[in-house]
């Protein structure tokens, strides 16, 4: 098993039937201690983080399987804190994709001139870059079919799968009284045909969850969805 | 004559007729005394530079008028540095729409992680807030649509008038050796019908231009097109 990459939440090891182990760490993108989704930097360390955002991303990989929704899923060891999942090419040098239903974070920071925080937003879906030097900059269809970075086929399907799994995750979280206000995915192009499939992780980490108006920490948000069961 | 608005680079005065009349100033957008037309602020002020401007835009206007390109334009008067146009309504607080050749500016900024400097662009089109308090943010048809600024009808219009107006200026730079790297354009809603057409100016003011892998300042760009005819 050999390490091939070492990212912020979690490290990557190639398996030799050519799948993927991706090992959950305990640390959590944000600054100074205080938790941020959008972050691009290790905030905070909690013993525990990275068996919790695995059991929450294995808990909504099972139900988008069970719906057909393609991802990069194989299974979980939720002991060793690890995920199996087939081989994902990402798009350029990787994408993030944002599906927003409240108006807060970065985008409130760049259109606060027409939206007030916290206003409703319909499944509003944007897509970023994974450049922390250049702050992770927000990327048109049009500049990344130009950038071939994405096709517009692919930006199109990117884009219902998006708005289908985030709505997914809003009624998971509804159902125990949690509003979502926006979610974080990454896609990739997997198996033979190169279809779209949803990789990565979902987890608190990835998210803006809240209760009775107040932010919901990602450990907690863990225990509030798999515990309540 | 009733001035209504003192902008960076021009006054706005209501004619009794429902017309508009355009007083171009001598200041132009910039930093420290340095041409700038992404910058949000006065940089540098010189005499005969607000009448440049009017010339150029007349010129331009002109030729658009001549394909039947809609503007607000109605005439000019060089010597006391006004154009009259047709009112127009803006769309939401305002829009700058740019069309780009070669990777400069912001675009750089961005997408560096995607393309050199200088690289070419195939008349890309971008749309971005006039918001100086938020830096101008890029804004995509998803969010221009969500936040009633443009309708995606109207944004498809917008797009196909802004690579058909840039590649006209390009053409005529291109007479004369000269390169267009990018242009700064404003739309309005004009007329009962609220088409959408071309508003403010096209002056060196609004475009990157390059001769001989030298910027060219927006007053020598002005002589170099009205003088060469």
């Amino acid at each position: 098993m050999k390490l091939i990459y070492t990212g912020k939440t979690k490290n990557v090891y190639a398996l030799e039937d050519g799948n993927y182990l991706l090992k959950f760490k305990d640390d959590m993108t944000g600054e100074g201690g205080v938790f941020d989704p959008g972050a691009n930097t290790v905030g905070l360390t909690m013993e525990g983080a990275g068996q919790a955002g695995l059991r929450l991303t294995k808990y909504f990989f099972e139900i988008l399987k069970d719906k057909g929704i393609p991802t990069h899923y194989v299974d979980a060891n939720l002991d060793e804190a690890t995920m199996t999942v087939l081989p994902a090419e990402v798009f350029g040098e990787g994408l993030e994709v944002i599906c927003r239903f409240k108006a807060v974070g970065s985008f409130l920071r760049r259109y606060g001139k027409y939206v007030k925080e916290g206003q409703a937003l319909d499944s509003f879906v944007e897509v970023t870059l994974k450049d922390d030097e250049r702050g992770d900059p927000p990327i048109s269809e049009d500049a990344l079919a130009m950038l071939n970075i994405l096709s517009r086929e692919e930006y199109a399907t990117l884009k219902q799968l998006t708005v289908e799994i985030a709505n997914i995750v809003k009624n998971e979280l509804a159902k125990r009284d949690i509003k979502l206000y926006d979610i974080k995915f990454e896609f990739g192009r997997v198996g033979k045909d190169k279809h779209i499939a949803l990789i990565d992780e979902i987890s608190g980490g990835n998210m803006r969850a809240y209760k009775n108006g107040e932010p919901i920490k990602p450990l907690d948000l863990e225990k509030m969805i798999i515990d309540a069961q």
